[in-house]
Order: C-alpha cells, then sequence, then structure tokens
C-alpha cells in the first residue's frame, strides 16, 4: 500500500494527543490528515492559486477507518494522493503507519470541492490545478 | 430530518473550535459527534458494562458531512442514534444543527464495534445493550 | 471570590477536554480562559474597535493555578474581570468554579497588550474603552 | 538563553494550531511545554517512578510569555530546565525558539507538586528524583 503514495508527511504523535482512554483521539486522525492535505495543496500550488481567483478548495466529506489504537510515543508516516478527478471536486485518499513498524494505523479520504466563494457555489477545477495533481500523483490524463 | 432522532445533546461552539479559515475546524465536528456518542453510551449504559466485562465500544470507523460553514458564536443541537444493530458492531447516525436556524451544517455515522479486550477481538453485543438501544431509539427488533 | 466577578461564561466540559491521566487537560483551562476573554471583549466592544481602527489586544502573558482536578462530566462557571488598566495594557484575572458545587478549581491570570498592527508595536489603550472596562467592572477612575 | 538548556525536544507546528488569528493559539504553546515535560520526565525516570509508589507530578502553576507570534509552517525547538528543587516540588523553566532563526518566540515556567494520591496531599520529592534533575540539568546540590 505504502507504494501507491508519493507525497508523504512525519507526524510526531503528541502526548496530548492521546485521551482518556490512554490512546490518540479519534478527531486527532482528522487532524494528521489535514497536515497531510495541506502539505499536499502547498504541493500542487494551491495557497497561490486561492489569492489570484477566490476560488478554493472546500472539504465537503471526511472518513477514517481506524485500523489499530495509537498510543504516544509514536512517529507516524502519512501518505496522500489524488485518487479521482472530477468536473468541480477531486477525493484524496490518506493512509497513516506507524514509523517504527511500518503498521498501517489509519486509513481514509476525504472529497475536496472547488468553490467559488464570490458566487458561493462550485465551480471547475481549473485545468493548471488537474495537472499538477497529475504530475505529484503519476496519474495518466 | 430532526424528528428521526430522540437523544440529543447541545454544543456551544468554543472561539477557539475555529482554525485559520475563521470556521470550524472539521476535526473539531468529530469531537461534537464524540461528545453525542459518550452522552448516548450514557443513556444505553455503557459505562457500566465496561467496567464489568472488559469489553467496550470501539470507534472503527467515523465520517462526516460538511454542509455549512460554522461560525463563533454558535450553538449546537447534535441528534444521534442507532441505524444499524450487526452480530458485534452498531451504526450511529449524527445530525449538528445551528441552535438558532435550525439549520442541518454536518451530518456523520460511525460504526462501532464490540471488542473483548481480554481476547482483542469483537465479541457479540450483549444482548441487554441491544435492548437498551432499542428501547431509547425507539426501534423494533 | 465570585462576588468580584460581573462577567461569567458557562462552560460545558467536554468528555475531549480530559487527556490521558483522565481529567482536564492544563492546555484547555487556558482555552476556557479564552473563550472567556473572548466573551469580555464582546462585552466591551473590542471587535468593533479592531476592525475601526488596526489596533488591536494581544495576550502576552497567561498564567493559570490549578486548584482541583476536573473531569468529564461538569460545568464550569468562568468569571472574568480587569484588575489593573495601564498606558497600553490591563491585565484580566479569571476564576473557574464547578457550576454544581460552587468549588474553585482554577484561577488565572493574563496581560493583554494593545497593539498597533500597522506600526506593530504597543499603543495607548483608547480612553473609550477604558470606560467601557470601568464601566462593565464596576471600577472607579 | 539558549545554552541554559540541555534537554530539548523538536515540535513541528501543525496548520491546525493555528486560531481564527491566523497565529498559533496561546493554548497550543503549553501543550507544546507539556510535550517538553513528559519527555523531560521520561528523561528523569519518571513514569517508573509513578507506577512503583502511587506518588505522581502534578502540574500545579503553568505561565507562558508569548513574545512573538509563530505562523505554520515553522518548526520550533523547546528547552526545558527545572530552576528550583523545593521539598515536595520543583519548578520548570521553558524556552521556544524558531528552529530556523533561532528566535525567542515564547518563554514559561511551570510549578509541579509531588502528589502522594493515596493519602491525596503534597509529599516529600523522593532523593533519586532529585539526584537525577540534578544530574540532568548539571545542577550543583
Amino acid at each position: 500500500m505504502r507504494e501507491s503514495f508519493r507525497h508523504w508527511i512525519t507526524v510526531p504523535v503528541r502526548w496530548g494527543d492521546m485521551d482518556a482512554f490512554e490512546h490518540v483521539n479519534n478527531a486527532k486522525f482528522f487532524t494528521f490528515c489535514e497536515s497531510a492535505r495541506i502539505s499536499y495543496f502547498e504541493a500542487i500550488g494551491l495557497t497561490v492559486h486561492r489569492r489570484a481567483t477566490d476560488q478554493a478548495p472546500a472539504v465537503v466529506t471526511a472518513t477514517c477507518n481506524f485500523r489499530q489504537q495509537v498510543h504516544y510515543p509514536a512517529t507516524l508516516d502519512v501518505g496522500i494522493r489524488t485518487i479521482k478527478i472530477g468536473r468541480s471536486s477531486f477525493t484524496l485518499e490518506y493512509a497513516l503507519f506507524l514509523k517504527d513498524s511500518g503498521e498501517l494505523v489509519a486509513d481514509g479520504s476525504s472529497v475536496v470541492v472547488w468553490v467559488d466563494y464570490a458566487e458561493n457555489k462550485s465551480a471547475p477545477l481549473p485545468e493548471r490545478l488537474k495537472e499538477r495533481i497529475r504530475e505529484l500523483d503519476g496519474l495518466e490524463e
């Protein structure tokens, strides 16, 4: 599964990420995916796009499958890639592994819609953005 | 949609729930659902069960659909119910509404597996637990 | 001590506020104080000021004394008041009580500096702001 | 100032650490200090102690001075040391620097009391613990 991903971030788990069950809290996995997504957005040039056009990505759905409990201390490798490019949205997939053992602890996905905030509705994904996603993830058109 | 839910909690949004986009952060919606889930678990007597048997619920999947941005100040009404009872798991559904306008801002679901932590594997849902869920949500057997 | 405070907010503790020690995490107390501060700022008209003048308050120091552990479920009453008004700063005091028992669980303070973000330095507190603080807290000039 | 500290951790700032002011939220600095403290506790063997004796450290006061705003992306070097050892408490000092520029962004302190949870009161710091603190920080007795 690791080889499906080209873009990675490393997330050191903080002691404070744990909850009263003494494991990393479910909601924190979405924060880890968010960190990966922000990094991925930077890699495909999204920050630049945003200021220039008043259009920006919005996460409309997020899912996570919790496969193993994670406890501090731990470091996670989080892989992210686009698995589907639509007209005005794309779907991201995440996989979270323990750095040390390589074990998969969680995976998930989110649907990101391209929003025109001036018109307050979805807009077609810019061609340049689709190209950059394909380049980064090595996708065929 | 509101009438589908019998169990509710109220969540005052904290200023600190917002992120750098000046709206409530995606991960916080899972914290709101968690608050509803803990309250629901209490209502079906789950805390008691846990200490008595070494078996406990574990969330294995969580999904949220973000339908409207939420900004501080706001108060949310969060409804929760069981929509499916399986052999060793049940599926919870959540709906989050703005208290003032009644607008739906998000909905989601999570699959909860009944785990025997001594044996580290899933176990059949106790009959008493299934009864309480049916009672609380007014479900037919 | 309660009678020293005129401005109050109520904070329902969330299950997720607890950490691996099964008590409310230290850092969350600062979030509770932040919620009180934002509410207090609204009460003295600070949001309006900010947009109008490019000057805004910045917290430069925050302290909290943890007097009792707090566990979910609980609701806190948080009182806030200004205890000192300087030339370009004011000092806020907080007290956090369990709603049910009235017990003091924490208190703290923070120093808020009035910053001119255009010039990136502190600026004299506007007279109107000082008046509103005195009005709200019933302070003599 | 850096040379005063022997024990360090590195904290990559997460995008989600920022709040609606688009800077790292005040409360997060206490989470960063907590990460340093947990690491420091491990270094002086505190986890072991705890299980063995029913005595454990409790933070009773925490203070932070915010000297520079921090924005994602950033990595922080957090130094921690004991600046005072009392009969039943010790005082920790923290300093947070931007990894890249070396700039000090915040510093703070916390008082940690040694608590006997069976008797629910403070207890004398174990001699072995004081020795380890002195060893780690290079303090004279």
